[in-house]
């Protein structure tokens, strides 16, 4: 099973490499861009099982090694 | 209007970044997974513009900027 996890900066903190691609965008011309958030995705192969354990299972590992929640949130999707 | 713009590394190229989160993840304990992919995901507002239009812009700005196509292969999804 493939899990998608993804991974963003918590609103109303600093995110300098989405302000350093806004700017990027700025003198490439795209003008009209008026802000950039960049995250990160983990996509994970996992062995088939049940939805509750893999969800289960997930959250544990964004909380213990995949997102920093001090900083970060994530969401994460199951694929087939 | 929010554009969700995501890039992976391109199938066969190497991502040193999801095997170091591999590894981690069976050090926790985790040997479940076989496999991490890692990307980016960037998070573009734009004012609304026609979908034509704005999917046209995207795609430019990804092949400008946003993704390097030698090795990574992008996505988007516009949202509201």
């Amino acid at each position: 099973m493939k899990v998608r996890v993804t991974v963003m900066v918590k609103k109303g903190v600093l995110d300098p490499q989405g302000k350093t691609i806004l700017a990027s965008l700025h003198l490439l011309g795209y003008k009209e861009v008026t802000d950039v958030k960049a995250g990160k995705i983990l996509e994970l192969s996992l062995p088939k099982m049940g939805k509750a354990q893999l969800e289960k299972k997930v959250k544990e590992m964004c909380d213990r090694l995949l997102a920093n929640t001090v900083i970060e949130d994530y969401e994460f999707e199951v694929g087939e």
